[in-house]
């Protein structure tokens, strides 16, 4: 398999989850053919996906972490191939607010889709955890105001995700999307605050996204989107 | 070279044009491995462009149809490829105005993209051809309102072109946009209005759609758009 390090995989559309589609639609096996490294969620938002090194893992509310086996279907999910002859950035104390400053400051980035990696020790991480949702579904913002959230200073781990210009915002989360996963799996999930003490920033520009469609799900075949108010819904909830 | 017949492929986006970035970014020959029929624009807002059976058109606002080289660059394209194993679907006396009714009264495709394809005799077309720019470019809704208007009845023809769901205005122009050629190549471009005699309608539903971005040109990577007033720039240009 050739391996595409400039195209960046997305299964389903943040606007998908905003009125609470959450059932899943793609298999996670097809999923680790596109990409080796990457994020997303799970059928019903059982939890905040992390892909490292080929391996899905999902962050739950409870706080247990699950490789999440071939045959899972997730409905949202975003993938690519870690280039890891790209050489990173040392970064020491970096902040979650700095990161912007860190990343513009030095290239015009902001009108393309790129990777995010942050590799080494964090003086300070807190994550949350959305919990699985049952028929019937709630909105995704109703569901983001009921989250666990995770904290944990001096820890090891990766923090992953991505920056979408404002244009792709409902399609993609316009900004950065991040998720982290520490080194011994044992806490991770939608990343809120962060602080390196001393890590490597790793950016990975796209030439291209792909943009795929549950086109055998008839619930969001049929669904009549009301796009006027997702701005705002995707903004509460991804913040 | 393997065709996938379930994936749609742009170059730049429509929002790129709004502000007036109309450098040609993309090469015809590139965009011809990706497709063999489709719809664009050429640099400088040059006219409108028709790919049909691996041939890419360039219909001019002096009405010229030039066939354009691998190695033109064009700043806008959206190309698939055809699936000939596709049934139609026989359209009588079939008006533009109709076309919504015709597609979506028997299938969910709104919220995907898909090709359109209208081959036969056409009873009227009326399209448009922007003419080309030079820098300092004008806006996008600037150069439409200055734009050459070509009519004829009694053609034989084919109309191509997309339906992008609401969600992806911007990077496309949301709902149908569509061009023609006739088989003669004496008249085309952005289509304005159409009666079908008697023809066949053809539709293509993607899986996924790519969309490519210009990484080299500096002045696409450094603009700041201003995404506010787009939706009523691309209304205001697109209809």
């Amino acid at each position: 398999m050739t391996k595409n390090f400039s195209k960046l995989f997305q299964h389903g559309t943040l606007a998908t989850l905003v009125p609470g589609l959450f059932d899943g639609t793609f298999p996670v096996g097809d999923l680790l053919k596109k990409g080796d490294t990457g994020i997303g969620t799970a059928a019903g938002l059982g939890g905040e996906m992390v892909v490292l090194d080929g391996t899905a893992y999902l962050v739950k509310s409870d706080g247990q972490i699950d490789i999440l086996p071939a045959d899972t279907l997730v409905p949202f999910a975003t993938v690519h191939f870690d280039n890891s002859d790209q050489v990173g950035e040392r970064v020491v104390d970096l902040a979650e607010n700095d990161l912007d400053e860190k990343i513009f400051s030095k290239r015009s980035l902001q009108n393309i889709f790129f990777a995010v990696k942050i590799t080494g020790q964090f003086k300070h991480v807190k994550t949350r955890a959305v919990a699985a949702q049952t028929r019937p579904y709630p909105t995704l913002s109703q569901v983001a105001d009921k989250q666990a959230v995770f904290e944990e200073n001096e820890s090891q781990g990766t923090v992953i995700g991505y920056f979408s210009p404002e244009l792709f915002q409902g399609m993609a989360s316009a900004g950065f999307h991040l998720h982290y996963l520490n080194d011994d799996h044992s806490l991770g999930g939608h990343l809120l605050d962060f602080k390196v003490s001393e890590g490597i920033l790793t950016i990975q520009p796209f030439a291209s996204v792909e943009q795929h469609f549950p086109l055998d799900n008839d619930e969001f075949m049929g669904h009549d989107f009301e796009l006027g108010e997702m701005d705002s819904q995707i903004r509460h909830s991804e913040s």
